[in-house]
Formats: structure tokens, C-alpha cells, sequence
């Protein structure tokens, strides 16, 4: 059986498993507002699946729960600083956008660094934050080190997400946020789950070989996307979203844990750009021209990166967010094992 | 049989074939230092195979040989802007680097855009400029219409290229650039022309069918690189390097041209991120930690993007450039060509 539940029932839900774990109103109300985004776009995999490896990892000691995040604002700089000071990165990042917000109308383009943060949302929550104010944004983060880099046989890159997005007036915005590896940890997860092999080409093994099998996946490495481009592109957000911001690579997330069971504890960095400066001067609007880009996309018969997920967020806006009985009982024990935790 | 000459002999010798086909040394001089640098570091198709192809498009009457190019400083904000008035993209870049480099380490992150330029040598020249004064940089600029969007049928992105690099103090610089289709159009020419077929998945034919004809292959359309995540990059880079920038995008340059034998027009986009300034503050030295992560890559077998490209760099200046006597009497060709146009 299933039954609907409002949005913001859920979010309040939600929250309340937070509260009753002992986390702050300052962080439980941002991630639960990301878990429930996650639930109402129909990503199940960042849904209200995520609630219990939150408090795993606030059981474990390795996130805040009660963390106050400061933002620094850029001064003359283009760079906006937020330390989440080890609570998660929902609540640092929400401090300081407005800063970073204000800093790339101003400038045309500016950056946030978020240092110190348990990160394991996706990263569209954020890029659509900011194509909401009529920016751009480029934003990516490492994880653990469970990706091979091309030509290699060891995990040591993470599957380091990378998001983007341009904003379309009075439509969803244009957006794309991906692993940067074949595919993300959970569908191997997934696979093992039910038993299913994998694609060929998404991992290997402990020795470095070419494995289907998904218990050997997990002991093993995956695979960076597109071969030596994907892996490239892995490298450089190591470089910018670990290293650049002296915060932890993934291998070093990795080995701070000790486990890829608990959220990763590393920092972000967000580049926000605005059309409006950058066009500025030039012939056409740029929001105008983008449109017949994406009209030229989908009139051949191509899909915009997140359709799919607009068009569930429309239907539970409209209809609510629809739950099996056994999702609702395991919101009923997580709030206990909430409550348990800090009894 | 063949000859070595040095790179500064041979940049002098392509230096006057542009001067006699009637560019100014302005032009000249930076479009002969890209092409010099394909040509030592390896990369046949960026070197003086291309000359032929700047005197096609200076007899088509589609750039402007002796442009003198305007930059224009970002003042309070982070984009410098230079107007290539319609000459190759080189002059016009050199003739921001000095803003941008100066703005990039005041404010941490810059950006410059080059207009109505005639673009068509590789990014890493670029990329490696501003790496030399300690920046990391991500270049990128649409082409012509040749790419198909992944679940789509016909051309309508380009092959979009996308450079980074990262300054290594006292070596070369860790540097990827690489198109955002499966493969560079000029290997698929490189196939037809060896009557070889195409392997699996680089393209399709007019009919959107997939093909491993490489003149099927050329009258259809390409693939981008790792289906719809290298799609969803390429579009990203019509959006930034194209719209955002008040600049043609690859379906409007294909439009204007008429063709693909002559080197596109359009913009670019160059981010400069200082690593100095983003890592201010923060624990460790982000170069020697840099350092740490190239070690791990190259630690496991895997190679470095631009490994092979430095070493052939480093035996070309030891040992001067190679050249066939075929090369060497094209070059006398093309010099004659350069002085019979502007006669």
C-alpha cells in the first residue's frame, strides 16, 4: 500500500527525525529540505534513503550535529568563504549564498569555497539555488577513493560529482549533475543487491581486472566515464574542489573514515557566473538565445539533462510525494532510533 | 628523408609565409608560435599541417589578417574582455593575458572572453600561459555543428573543446584538452583519407544510423564522448563559451561559414583560478599536495594527460623539429602561395 504526503509534511517529518537525533534546527532544517527534494524529484538513491546513513554518521562522531557555520564574506575578493566548522554542507552552503550571490552580480563571476563539511546530497539543490537568482553555476566535490584513474588499476579518485546550470525564466532551469565515474557507488550497490551483474566496462577488481561481478566491484575500483577524458576530469576536480581549497582529496577522505559507509567528510567549491555581465555589450539575450539551443536539442528528438526529474517534482507538487507503507514505518523507527541515540 | 630545424627557425619561417600572405606581425607572430608549438610537441594536427588552412580562410576573406586587437580591463569586476576584431584568436589573447593574470591573483578568480575571433588552434597554449604565472586555468569555446546531441540525430553541437591545467612549479604543467566528442573531426578525415573504417560509436550517417563509414561519418554527424554526461558538457560549453559570451554558437558559426574547411568564428572563455589565494589560510601547500596525487596516478601504471606531448617537447628542443622533405617543400609552396594572394 501506498499513501501521499505533502512536500512540506515530509520536510517537517523529516526534520523531526533530525531534532530527535540531537541535531540543531539550523542543520536538521536544510537537510531535511535536500533528502525531501531528493524523495519529490523521484531520486530515490538521494531520497529518504540517505536519513539513516546521516545517523550512522552522527552516531559515529564524524559530523556536528549542532555545528553554527560561519560565512566570510569576499571583501574586495571574489572568493566567499564558509566553514562548516564539521557539521554538513547544507546548512554552510545556504550561509553563504546570498554572499556569493551578491559577489557574481557585482563581479560577473565569483566563487564559494565550503571547507570542513560532511557532503553527501547531490549537488543540483545548489546549482539550482543559484539559477534561481539568474546565475550560472559550475560546482563539484571529490568523495572517497573508489575510482581507478584511466590506465590504472587501484581505486584512488572518488566518483567526484560535477553539476551545472544555466537558468531559464519561468521554466526549471537547464541542469546536469553526475558521477564522474561510469556510474555512481549505489548502482553498483544496487546490483549487488538483486543479484544482477554489472554492465562490462563499469569495474574491476581487487587485481585490475575486468569484473561484472558486483561483490567484486565493491572490493575492487570502478571505471572514470569516457576513458581517459572522464578520468581527466576527475583529476582536475581533485585539483580544484580537494586540493585548491585545502581541503581532502578523496583518498584522504577515505582513509579519515575508514570506510565508505559514513558521509564524506571534505569541502566544495562553487563557481557562480552571470549572464547578464558576461553578455553585457553583446548582440542578443542570452536567456532568448539559450532557449533555441534547447529547442534545437529536443526537436531532434534529444532529452535536456533532469526532465525526468522536473516532471516528477511537478507531479508531487501537485499530487504530494507518494510513500509505501514500508517507507512510512521506516520513518516511524528512524525516529526512534533517533530519539534512542541521544536518550 | 628528413631534417631537424629549431623551433625558433622554423617559427620564423612560418612567420613569414603569414607575413607574405599579407598579415601583420602582430597577427603573425602568435599564430606562427601556436602552430610551431603543435608542431614540436607532436601533435601533427595542430601543427603546420594547418598553415594551409589559414590561408584559405585569409583568402575567403573570413578573418582579418592584420587586426589589431582591443582589451579591455575588467576593472572593478572579474572580466576582461578583448575584441579580436575579427583576427585569429592568438593576438587577441596574448593581448589580455597581462589583465587577467593581474586580476585572477588580486581578486582569486577571473575570467577572460575573447569576441569575434577566428579560433582553430588547440587550448593548451593558452592553458600553459597562464599555468607559467602560477594559475590554474579551464579554456573552452564551441567550433562548427558536427556533434550530435547523445539520444539525438543530427549535427547541431560542436566538438566543443575543454583545456585545463595546473601549475607544477619547476616542471610541466598537469594539462588535459580534449574535444567533447568521441574523436576530433580531423581523425575522422585521417580515416577516410587511409580508407580505413571507423571504430564502433564514434559516429552516425544522414540518417542518424550508426556508422563506421568515415564519408557516411562526415556527411552525418559525430558522438559525443561518454554518451549523455560528454552531451551534457558539450551543451554546457555552447552555453558558456558561445550564448553567455554574446558569441556565435556551433550551429550559428556552420551557418556563417557555409562550411567546415575554413577555421571557425567565434569566442572563447578562459577561467583563471589562483591557487594561492583559494588555498590562503588552509592546511598544507596545494602544489606540493599536487604533487602527492600526480605521484598516485603515475604510481599505478596510469599516465598523466600530456605526457607524450612534453617528452616530444623536450627531444624538439633538444634536438630541433623534425621534418620531411615533403613538409619542408610544402612550406616553400606555401610561402609562394602567401606572396602570389597579396600580389
Amino acid at each position: 500500500m501506498t499513501h501521499a504526503i505533502s512536500v512540506e509534511d515530509l520536510s517537517r517529518q523529516v526534520e523531526q527525525i533530525f531534532l530527535a537525533a540531537g541535531m540543531s534546527l539550523g542543520q536538521a532544517a536544510p537537510l531535511a529540505r535536500v533528502i525531501v527534494a531528493g524523495e519529490r524529484d523521484g531520486c530515490k538513491s538521494h531520497g529518504i534513503y540517505r536519513i539513516e546513513g546521516v545517523l550512522r554518521t552522527l552516531e559515529a562522531g564524524k559530523v556536528r550535529g549542532d555545528a553554527d557555520p560561519v560565512a566570510h564574506p569576499a571583501g574586495n575578493g571574489a572568493i566567499v568563504r564558509v566553514d562548516a566548522r564539521g557539521g554538513f554542507s547544507n546548512a554552510a552552503f545556504d550561509r553563504g549564498l546570498p554572499l556569493l550571490v551578491e559577489r557574481a552580480a557585482e563581479l560577473g563571476l565569483a566563487a564559494m569555497v565550503v571547507n570542513d563539511c560532511t557532503h553527501f546530497a547531490a549537488l543540483w539543490p545548489e546549482v539550482e539555488a543559484l539559477t534561481e537568482h539568474g546565475l550560472a553555476a559550475l560546482v563539484m566535490c571529490p568523495s572517497y577513493a573508489t575510482v581507478a584513474p584511466a590506465g590504472g588499476n587501484r581505486p584512488l579518485l572518488g566518483t567526484n560529482p560535477m553539476a551545472f546550470g544555466w537558468p531559464r525564466p519561468g521554466r526549471h532551469p537547464y541542469v546536469f549533475d553526475f558521477a564522474t565515474s561510469v556510474a555512481a557507488r549505489g548502482e553498483i550497490e544496487l546490483h549487488r543487491r538483486a543479484g544482477k551483474p554489472l554492465p562490462e566496462g563499469w569495474a574491476m577488481d581487487e587485481a585490475g581486472r575486468p569484473t561484472t561481478d558486483p561483490q567484486a566491484a565493491l572490493a575492487g575500483a570502478m571505471m572514470p566515464f569516457g576513458g581517459h577524458k572522464g578520468s581527466a576530469i576527475g583529476t582536475m576536480i581533485e585539483l580544484l574542489a580537494g586540493i585548491m581549497i585545502g581541503d581532502l582529496t578523496s583518498p584522504e577522505v577515505l582513509d579519515y573514515l575508514g570506510t565508505t559507509a559514513l558521509a564524506p567528510f571534505h569541502g566544495e567549491l562553487i563557481l557562480a557566473l552571470s549572464p547578464d555581465q558576461f553578455a553585457a555589450g553583446r548582440p542578443g539575450n542570452p536567456f532568448a538565445r539559450a532557449e533555441r539551443l534547447f529547442q534545437a536539442i529536443q526537436g531532434q528528438g534529444a532529452r535536456l539533462p533532469s526532465q525526468r526529474r522536473f516532471a516528477a517534482r511537478d507531479k508531487a507538487n501537485a499530487d504530494g510525494i507518494v510513500l509505501s507503507d514500508a517507507e512510512s514505518a521506516q520513518l516511524d523507527h528512524l525516529m526512534a532510533r533517533g530519539l534512542d541515540a541521544i536518550r
